[in-house]
């Protein structure tokens, strides 16, 4: 099997020993192991702060250089701590480890996965430790990572390389809930999900899995594991499709929410053909990620409209500058942005085939005083932008209307999820 | 050229910039420049800490792969501080650099250099920034380390690879000098000092330069010049020969002294052929070095003898462990360990014509009042072991009785050497 283990199970030498234990059980239960971990709890932020103490853009290859100094050392630490329990443990970098990304830096994707020396230690009775996050170019050799979050996704292709039963993610909750516990007390524990369930929940702001290593493991049909490194509780199982679903099966899986993204508003674009299209390459040219894209019906007898559309926060002053850049050009009006928006979405797979869900979704927020700014849906999501003021009550009145809530308190995991 | 920076002169992100702009100053004036670097300050003393918290005994080849973290950093970040000033500059760790060592960890040695990519780095005009004290192993394809101060080596084995004109040491003082200057006040500066001598120098106690570099260096004949990473001041030249010495050279180079030497003792040993040769075999199997040895002349009528030795005092339990293992088995007495000696060495590569050097430095430790417990020599250097407490009087009085002084204190460097 595959174990990942975030930074904060790894953040200090007694958490990296009971690492240790567990993952030394997984082996004495006869399992070939292999570990992926991140670097230890703030690692990567000290290095990213030494980092701007030198230099204030500092070139992507030796961003990537330094920032894997940071797995390098928790996956020594966890090996050996391992050795100390009496079992064999090596480590390997990502470029070691056969981890074949692109040359983006930052940002890289896998390509491919050629784990030979991972299988010839696993062979020889070892336990393999692979630093996450963190691969080698396949053209320029150089080292790569692929961005924040990206050790889920190593432990996800390492495990379909290896042809692994299953990639076991342990975080410090019990696994996937129908709500964020801090916010609605009574969230109930989901004991499985199906691949495209978690997509839509990664995608609306569920912290617990990386989107792509979701991806990654829909496409490989491997089996994802979430569950806590300080506890034995069964956690949530990634699995299955849609489409195997059986009928019976709940409407809705829960509700997610996010606040790490802001709302630009191009005031009084021309309504002419090309104009848009202009604007959303322009802001694709600076490398931001869209997500909703608003379109007011033209303002009549103005010829004009405004476009909304809402990015991660972190993206919002390069997107801001590219747009005022072509202000001349497209001749619109003026830009607006907002960084206190807030955004809650309804997910489950039963809503294909229940109509009603979305109106009971916006009938809810009405009810509860949650004016809606923008909204987006797909086939099993529903989403809407809020003040993010208005958040938790907008998460604890959808929660509520669906009755998600489990009858005791999430802190008391009952298991039983849908 | 080569020029190699240790972990003071790259010890926080100020420290690291003023070492870019002497980097990018070398490649304004036309050179090909090859970096070298340790890790920032105390990050191996740290990173060290972090291993015995988890492992009481930890891996040799997890320990490499923790340490060679250190020297990532500093060389990414020196790599964004150049870059930064205009420059293009990638770093490389050893392994990328090409330094193939044997497998030995924590204390590999370098068997090959293929500095394909560094070349090739250097061809398109960037500046290339090794990390130091790394390689990797021929046989196991394990990341090693090449021991304590093994970035000296690095950097002398690259710039031999390279065929470069001479290897720069960067440190925090302005070259060698005839004792330390924190001793002896007016210790004069060596502009020029030949291999052999500084080998003598180096293993005595001078913590300028590294042994194993020296000897590279030596048969390379690559020139080394050790300089301070603070002025602009011409340093020392270590280079030449002492075949090729002129007549009139001076007689004396320089006193050295070691406070890190122990001293074992084992009492009664039969004075039988064979127990002194399983003593020597049983240190040399617990891996430790020893020095000075010393074997007293038989006490008469007893049949038995002492036998003395010094080593680093970090081996000294190790030592200490095998040989009582084998007390019975030899017959010896007892055994004695004392962490309180000191070792003052003098070293002159004229002292091979001159027979009557080794009776003034006795006479004048002598008159000092230290008292002297072993002796070695070399063709052209006389150590002693005194009392630790005696060791700076012993290096003022030899230093005085051979007119090693400068006219001036050292901290005024005169430049002119011998």
């Amino acid at each position: 099997m595959v174990q990942k283990y975030g930074g904060s199970s790894v953040a200090n030498a007694e958490r990296i020993k009971r690492v240790a234990e567990r993952i030394v059980a997984a082996r004495k239960s006869g399992d070939e192991v292999v570990v992926v971990v991140s670097a230890m709890g703030d690692t990567t932020d000290e290095l990213l702060d030494l980092a701007h103490q030198v230099s204030p853009l500092p070139p992507g290859r030796e961003m990537d250089m330094l920032l894997t100094a940071g797995e390098r050392i928790s996956m020594s630490l966890v090996a050996m701590a391992i050795h100390n329990l009496g079992y064999e443990a090596r480590s390997y970098t990502g470029s070691q480890a056969g981890v074949i990304t692109t040359s983006a830096h930052g940002k890289a994707r896998i390509i491919d996965v050629t784990p030979g020396r991972l299988r010839s230690a696993l062979d020889e009775g070892a336990i393999a430790i692979v630093a996450g996050f963190q691969g080698v170019s396949q053209d320029t050799k150089d080292i790569t990572t692929l961005g924040r979050g990206g050790s889920d996704t190593t432990a996800v292709a390492l495990a379909a390389a290896l042809n692994a039963d299953v990639c076991e993610i342990y975080t410090d909750v019990d696994g996937i809930f129908s709500a964020d516990p801090r916010i609605v007390p009574n969230a109930r524990h989901i004991s499985q999900i199906t691949y495209e369930e978690m997509l839509e929940l990664a995608a609306c702001g569920a912290k617990v899995l990386h989107l792509r290593s979701v991806e990654y493991a829909r496409r490989a049909n491997l089996p994802i594991h979430v569950r806590s490194s300080y506890s034995d509780k069964s956690g949530t199982m990634v699995t299955g499709s849609m489409e195997d679903l059986p009928v019976e099966m709940a409407l809705i899986t829960g509700v997610a929410h996010d606040r790490s993204e802001a709302k630009i508003t191009i005031v009084g674009v021309p309504d002419t053909p090309g104009f848009a299209a202009k604007i959303f390459e322009t802001v694709a040219g600076a490398e931001t990620n869209l997500d909703m894209i608003v379109q007011n019906v033209s303002t009549e007898g103005t010829g004009r409209t405004d476009i909304s559309f809402t990015l991660p926060k972190t993206d919002g002053p390069t997107a801001m500058a590219a747009l005022s850049r072509i202000q001349e050009l497209v001749g619109f009006k003026g830009l607006l942005f907002d960084d206190h928006v807030g955004k809650v979405s309804l997910v489950g797979a039963g809503m294909r085939s229940h109509p009603g869900v979305a109106a009971k979704f916006f009938a809810a927020l009405g009810e509860a005083g949650v004016n809606i700014e923008m909204i987006s849906t797909s086939e099993i999501r529903v989403s809407v932008v809020c003040r993010d003021t208005d958040l938790d009550k907008a998460v604890l009145a959808v929660h509520e209307a669906f009755e998600l809530g489990a009858e005791t308190a999430a802190v008391v995991y009952g298991g039983t999820g849908r």
